[in-house]
């Protein structure tokens, strides 16, 4: 499967300033949205960034239902948390991250070369772990995909799970982890940053 | 705590096409390092911006060991599987990503405004999951800050944890979960792109 190749000049190069504000050092969870519509398109162009990110054996696991019209919102909104529930009615669209709990029937897709591997996973105490911990990278990549395409995310995890999983996945082996809010933000959208752990307390050097 | 505050422009801003690949659609899982060496303070800035993405509460559970001696190698090696270990040889830094189990002691350092929701996370059967969640975003986050930065990133999670962790951690609370080679690509660095969920398959809209 080595396929020898030139390092391309993009893995060479290094965000400049403006762009590391973007994805990191100014980037806020917003906590109100403008109206300003996001369009189809647009949640593709989110995807089919955050689909690069790398996971274990490219399982792939993450998936995501975008909730983007008055009839949706009607079905989402009374599994949130009632103090979640203004941001979530403003912001155009609400993303269900959710994991496929049968993320292995996609290996001979994501694995071509090595269907078998799906046999790997046939154990759901190993399957699950699993497709949690890749999913959630998965959802760390989404999160920067908004962010990389000039709009504000706000994961929201105070909502009720089950009670999502019944309404928009009854059909499918998909359990909802986070939602996130996706728009432009609207007025007093930032709260204060809050600390973050200084270099020594979070890391060690060996 | 609301603090009313006028968005930046960086928050409304798009990535350029080159940054856009850079993070996404041109990074590669690197399988092979070149000799050249990645410095203290390029770990340091690593962290200082993987730490500002978002988790719930501001828990910030994520725990780093960076790697970068030859005495850490040797400790290191023998706990990663046979065939991922010539490319952790190769890297300048091998980051151990870790969760803190008791990441709520430092709830009143990250939540200074409301220290009492320590209590909400001393019972583990809610803790521990909460740790995993929030940690595999900001190991998400990490591997986008080392993309960002003109690193390659090479994830690998075939080691044997428990090993690494009475290694490394057996004098705090802190349980690896992957392992990231970080440095430049050397030579022959990249397999085959594999392929991704198309559009349809992975996400639905409501």
């Amino acid at each position: 499967m080595s396929i020898p190749a030139t390092p391309t000049a993009a893995a060479a190069a290094v965000l400049d300033d403006a762009s590391l504000d973007v994805m990191f050092r100014e980037a806020r969870s917003a906590n109100s949205f403008s109206a300003e519509p996001v369009d189809a398109e647009t949640l593709q162009a989110i995807y089919d960034l955050a689909k690069f990110g790398p996971t274990a054996m490219n399982t792939s696991p993450l998936r995501i239902a975008f909730v983007t019209t008055a009839e949706g919102k009607a079905r989402l909104l009374p599994h949130i948390f009632e103090h979640n529930q203004t941001k979530a009615t403003q912001a155009p669209v609400v993303a269900i991250l959710a994991v496929d709990t049968e993320f292995h029937e996609q290996i001979p897709t994501l694995f071509p070369h090595a269907p078998e591997r799906k046999a790997l996973f046939e154990d759901p105490e190993f399957r699950i772990p699993s497709a949690n911990f890749n999913a959630g990278l998965q959802m760390g990549y989404f999160i920067m995909a908004v962010r990389a395409l000039g709009l504000a995310a706000g994961p929201v995890g105070g909502f009720d799970t089950a009670g999502v999983d019944s309404e928009f996945f009854a059909d499918r082996p998909w359990q909802s982890k986070l939602l996130v809010n996706i728009g432009k933000p609207g007025e007093n959208p930032w709260f204060d940053r809050l600390p973050r752990l200084d270099y020594a307390t979070a890391t060690l050097t060996f």
